[in-house]
């Protein structure tokens, strides 16, 4: 396993074709999913360690992904803490008891993660014992954490995170440090029970400055990287806005930063240290694309990063639900037909 | 008036303090706007020269910017194009006849913009007369008008513009041709009318990977630049992405790229041509912190540009309608005071 494809291309050290995953692979594009989805709620399917193990594995089995990412959701922390999560069909995730006041940070209560969020060990451990490809372990960022916990739901345009932060700093990074502990622990857990590398998505990262970028974001991934148990399983940093902070993320040196969609990563690459892997960034929008147009896209990003020892396919963007199937297979196949 | 402060920061040849305005200056944050608002509808407001000119000026009079840009709105070229254009207070622009077919793009009038938008050519003469600042007139951006008639209205996902976009190029280029020629010709009007500078906004380019901002965005800017009667007035180009995308517009050579808030212009400006100017890029929530942080944030970026022959003080975005005016006046007062 430590010689996988993944594993070594996030150490900078692949000398072969570029591995491949995509971010929420393990989704409502796969017919196979939707199939379980019928009879079980989300959050049901995420809880359920025997289901979740069984989700992980469809796109590898389905589709042949180089490595396997829990499936689960970056709202468990807040779910744990008792805001009230439930997922509307087009509406997305909702909180029916958001934060709206410092006195709500500070009621938040205590929480053991080993105990709150066991479920996830538990699918980890039935994961690693019959998987043959890396698992990825995750978890919501604090920032992202923090802007879903305040706006209640999915937002255009995070006003009152942006607010809260602008108008009462103190609280808000409060609030951070909060999430950031449980940040720590829910990792050390999925590093316990057996993950092979770890991702933290900071997904909402966009709607900050460089400045706010370092205090909100960077800061804590920082203070998160330095508190993980064993350093030696690889991290790897996603947010939206990471073809423009992707400089200041290297300085926190996670070992992969995930590239939107917006950067053209061969540019990235001459300016970032050549021992941080790149993961990225098809636009997920291109598999709705005629062929030969996804064709060009999916060449001219290998190209860009043949022989890159420390490159991962993958998107910029989490899969979308109505993506074609055969468009996801075809890229998939491209990829691993690429010559090193 | 051609040795202005925002004229020699767009021509790189400042020697003062940058000069500053913001994008939605004179919109609702202002008690005197809201009171025009009150008996007239938005469109009748751009629609009407003596009112659209007062209006300009509103901002130049009580905050004391350094440029006035006309009051209109990007939309104007999809309305006189006959799309039904109305404005819903809290949801933004709406067409009542989004473009749906192809055969919606081959049916759309040939209309002469020297006829249907001469209220903006009679704006700007009304303004020129008396304004003792330089005008900005502005245009969409085909890409941007492209999107906003697709959808119908503001999107969180653009998911039908990126469809058509991927799944008919051919006739989505058309689309974007046809609103090319339109843009050049509109601008053509506003430089006719004494406009002294132009901004081209594609405010939605951030949805683009760099491959499609080359073909759809860039593409046309070049072709709208090389088409324009009269180089000598100075043209800015905007898009949010521009944090990500500034190297290739620069490729195109505007005399100045408007930054959105994502980026250090300090950064920025090290990899870009000294040649052209850098507008931006304070985030607009910042108008609503506590002094203090929007201090250092102004500060600071004041600090990153001292001394830059081509830089202009605006926002990384509009700015917002809540927006409280003591705040935008501070700032204005902070950069007036700034050191060269």
């Amino acid at each position: 396993m430590n010689q996988s494809l993944l594993i070594n291309a996030l150490y900078c050290r692949n000398q072969s074709r570029p591995p491949v995953w995509f971010m929420r692979q393990a989704g409502r594009y796969l017919p196979e999913y939707r199939k379980i989805r019928e009879k079980h709620s989300f959050l049901d399917m995420c809880h359920t360690p025997e289901l979740a193990a069984q989700i992980t594995k469809l796109p590898i089995d389905l589709i042949g992904f180089d490595a396997a990412i829990v499936f689960s959701d970056i709202l468990v922390i807040p779910e744990a803490l008792g805001l009230g999560l439930h997922f509307e069909e087009s509406k997305g995730p909702i909180f029916e008891r958001p934060l709206e006041t410092v006195e709500d940070i500070h009621n938040l209560p205590r929480i053991r993660v080993n105990e709150s969020l066991d479920y996830v060990a538990k699918t980890i451990k039935l994961l690693v014992q019959d998987l043959d490809v890396p698992l990825i372990g995750f978890s919501g960022a604090p920032f992202t954490l923090a802007s879903y916990m305040i706006e209640g739901k999915t937002s255009r345009d995070f006003k009152k995170t942006k607010q809260w932060m602008v108008k009462q700093p103190d609280s808000f990074h409060l609030l951070l440090d909060k999430l950031t502990d449980l940040v720590i622990d829910y990792l050390n857990l999925q590093i316990d029970a057996g993950a092979h590398a770890l991702q933290i998505f900071d997904s909402w990262a966009w709607i900050l400055n460089d400045r706010f970028f370092e205090e909100c974001s960077n800061f804590y991934l920082r203070k998160i990287l330095a508190n993980l148990k064993d350093r030696s399983i690889p991290v790897i940093f996603f947010c939206r806005g990471s073809s423009v902070f992707a400089p200041l993320i290297a300085q926190s040196a996670p070992n992969a930063i995930s590239i939107d969609w917006n950067a053209n990563l061969k540019a990235l690459r001459a300016v970032l240290p050549s021992s941080i892997a790149l993961q990225g960034n098809l636009d997920p929008d291109l598999f709705y694309a005629k062929p030969e147009i996804l064709e060009t896209h999916v060449n001219q990003l290998l190209k860009d990063m043949q022989g890159d020892k420390g490159y991962i396919f993958n998107l910029g963007h989490g899969i979308k639900p109505d993506t074609p199937v055969d468009a996801v297979k075809a890229v998939v196949s491209s990829v691993k037909m690429s010559p090193y």
